[in-house]
C-alpha cells in the first residue's frame, strides 16, 4: 500500500498519519458507509482460503495456498481494477473459518472465498452470506457457474436448441458441479442429471450427504440411476467438472445430435477437443487456454465484485448471476462453435459483467 | 496487489495464475519457509485494530480505524519498503481477536497490533506472541517505549546523569506507560513511580488491576504514594503519556536540576516546552512535529518488523527492544538539548533499528 501522494516532509507525515488521519476517521466514525468514499482497502476484495482444495493440487495448506491467491489478487487488479488481499487461514474448521472471515469483514468491500473445499464450502459461504453485510462469494461455486452458463447460452444458439428441452448431464457434485446445477436449474433448465464417483445422484441410493439430497429437489425428475455412461445416452449437454481422460469418442456418439461438451477438468480435459469432436459433438469448450472455447473463471469474478462493490449491494443473488451469465454471452456477438465465450482480454468482459450486477443492484 | 510482470497474453496470464502458480504452491507444501522468497504476502505486515483506542479519537470503531491503518501501511512501505495490510476487526473480544489473528496469521511475515484499549491489549498480545511462530508486536506498547528509551539514553548524556540513579515519574499506565515501565526497567532504571490518574501506583491501593499489580514489582520500591505533584518533587525525568494540559513551571521547579521532560499527549502535551523550560527543564521531547526532539513511532515500527521479518524470528524480544534503541540513540552522533532523536527522514534510521533486531535473531 502506496499513498497517492509522496511522504517527503513533516508536512506530509502529518498528512499521511496523525493528525491528516483523523478526519477520514471521524467522518467515518459518524457515516459507516463513508468507508468507501475515504479508503482504499474498503474497496477491496479479501480473497480467503484455507488451502484445503487448491486448483488440482489438493489439500496444501494455507502457505502453499499464498501464491495462488496473490496470482488472483494480481488478476483482480489487472481486469477489474481492484485491489485483491490475500488471506490465507490457520484453520479448516468451518466455525472457525466463519469467526474468522466474519471478524476481518469491515476491512473489505467484498469475500472471495476460494479453493475451500467441498462440502464445508456450501456451509461457510451460506452461513456468511446470512451474517455479513458485504458480498460473500466462493469463486470455485459460482465463478465457474456463470461462465458455464455463459456458455451454454451462446452454445445453444448455435446449435439451435432450447434451455427447456435439453438434457443435461453434469459429472462431478463438488464446488463447481453443484453451483452449476442449481444455476442451470434458475435459468430455466429442467432436465439435469448429475453425476459422482458413484454415478447418477438419485432418490434410490443410500447414505446421501446433504447437499446431493438437495440437488436431487432439482435434478432427476424421472429418479433415473446408472453409471455416467447411461446418463449420456441421449443427452445434448455434458458438463465435466471431474477429471480427465473418463470419455472417449464413442461416449459421444451416445449423446443426441448436435452435442455440446464441456470438458473443464485440468490440465487434462473429461476428454480431449479431438476426441470429442470425432464422436460428433458441435460444440467443445474446456479450461485450457490453448484450445478454443475456454471456460475461465476470470472472465467473471472481476466483474461480478466490481458491480457489487460500486453498487454498495450486499448480496450476489442468483439474478445478478444468472445476468452477468447473459450480458457476458452477449459480448460475443455472432456465437460460432469456435467462439461461444468473449476472449479474457476482450475489455468489454468486464463492464458487461458490472453493468449488469449493478442494474440490477439498486 | 499487481504483478512484477504485465498480463497481456494468454501466457502472461498462464504465469500469473493456473498453472504458473502451481509450481511454487507445491514448493511451499513441501517446505513452509519457501512462502517468504516465492510470495510478496509473506513478508508483509498485517496492521491489526479493533478501533478500540484510536489516537485521540477513543473507541470509533472498525471502519472509522481504516484510515488509520491504511496510514500506517503507507509508512511501512515508505520507511522499510514493506507491505502494510490493514486489518480492522469487528469484535472487541479479547478470545474472538486472539482467534481471528491466529487464523490469518499464515499469511503474513508479522502482526502489528494497533491501536487496542488497555487492558485487553496487554492479554492479546502476550497470547499471540506465545501462540503464533511469527513476530507480533502491539505498537502503541512497544514502539512508544523504545523510541523514549532511545531519547532517554541520549537525554542523560546531555546532563550527565546515570540510568542506574535518576528518579523517572511515568504518567500513564496504559498501553505506553506499562510498556515504557517495563523497558526502562528492563534498561537498568530502578527508581520509577508510575502515576494514573488515582496519583501514584502504590501497594497501598486497593483494587489495583492485575497489570497494575505487576508494574508495581518493578516500580515504586519504597512504596510511595501522593498525587502526580508530589511524585515529581525531586525526580529527574517526567515522562508524559496521558493528557494534555498537566503541569505548570512551578511544577517543573520542583524537579531535581537538568530537569528531563518528555510530554508526548497528543495533540496538546501534558506541558508546552515554553512553560516547561520556564520551570527549569533542560530537555523537552513531544509527540508533535513543530517541536524539537519529536518521539513519533515511525521511527521503530519499520526498522523492527523489517529486521525480525528479514531475520525470519517468531519473537521481538525486550533485548531487541533494547538494541533497537541504543541503535536508534546512536544515530545521533552528537546529542543536544535540541536534538536527542534523530530524524525521521534520516535513511540511517530504518537500517539502524532493523541490524540491530537482525544481530540479535541470528
Amino acid at each position: 500500500m502506496i499513498g497517492k501522494l509522496p511522504v517527503k516532509t513533516r508536512e506530509d507525515l502529518s498528512i499521511a498519519y496523525t493528525p491528516g488521519v483523523a478526519g477520514p476517521a471521524l467522518a467515518i466514525a459518524k457515516n459507516k458507509a463513508l468507508a468507501y468514499d475515504l479508503t482504499a482497502t474498503k474497496n477491496g476484495v479479501a480473497i480467503v482460503s484455507d488451502g484445503s482444495a487448491v486448483l488440482g493440487l489438493g489439500n496444501i495448506g494455507p502457505e502453499a495456498a499464498l501464491p495462488i491467491m496473490e496470482g488472483k489478487a494480481v488478476l483482480f487488479k489487472r481486469f477489474a481494477n481492484i485491489d485483491g488481499f490475500p488471506i490465507v487461514l490457520s484453520t479448516q474448521n468451518t466455525n472457525e473459518i466463519v469467526a474468522a472471515v466474519k471478524a476481518i469483514a469491515p476491512t473489505f468491500g467484498g469475500i472471495n472465498l476460494e479453493d475451500i473445499s467441498a462440502p464445508r464450502c456450501f456451509e461457510i459461504e451460506t452461513r456468511l452470506k446470512k451474517e455479513l453485510s458485504i458480498p460473500v462469494m466462493h469463486d470455485d461455486q459460482h465463478g465457474t457457474a456463470i461462465v458455464v452458463l455463459a456458455g451454454l447460452i451462446n452454445a445453444l444458439k448455435v446449435v439451435g436448441k432450447k434451455k427447456e428441452s435439453i438434457r443435461v448431464v453434469i459429472n462431478g457434485a463438488g464446488a463447481a458441479g453443484v453451483a452449476t446445477t442449481k444455476l442451470l436449474y434458475y435459468y430455466g433448465v429442467r432436465k439435469i442429471l448429475v453425476c459422482d464417483t458413484h454415478g447418477v445422484i438419485s432418490g434410490k441410493r443410500r447414505g446421501l450427504t446433504p447437499i446431493k439430497k438437495e440437488i436431487l429437489k432439482i435434478t432427476n425428475r424421472n429418479n433415473a440411476s446408472g453409471s455416467l455412461y447411461d446418463a449420456l445416452k441421449g443427452s445434448d449437454v455434458f458438463i465435466g467438472v471431474s477429471k480427465g481422460n473418463l470419455l472417449k469418442a464413442s461416449d459421444v456418439k451416445t449423446m443426441a445430435k448436435g452435442a455440446i461438451i464441456f470438458a473443464m477438468a485440468n490440465p487434462i480435459p473429461e476428454i480431449m477437443p479431438e476426441e470429442a469432436k470425432l464422436g460428433g459433438a458441435v460444440i467443445i469448450a474446456s479450461g485450457r487456454s490453448d484450445f478454443p472455447n475456454q471456460i475461465n473463471n476470470v472472465l467473471v469474478y472481476p466483474g461480478i465484485f466490481k458491480g457489487a462493490i460500486e453498487a454498495r449491494t450486499s448480496q450476489i443473488t442468483d439474478k445478478m448471476k444468472t445476468a452477468a451469465a447473459l450480458a457476458l454471452a452477449a459480448v460475443v456477438k455472432r456465437p460460432t462453435t469456435e467462439k461461444i465465450i468473449p476472449d479474457i482480454f476482450d475489455k468489454k468482459v468486464v463492464l458487461a459483467v458490472s453493468n449488469a450486477v449493478k442494474k440490477l443492484a439498486r
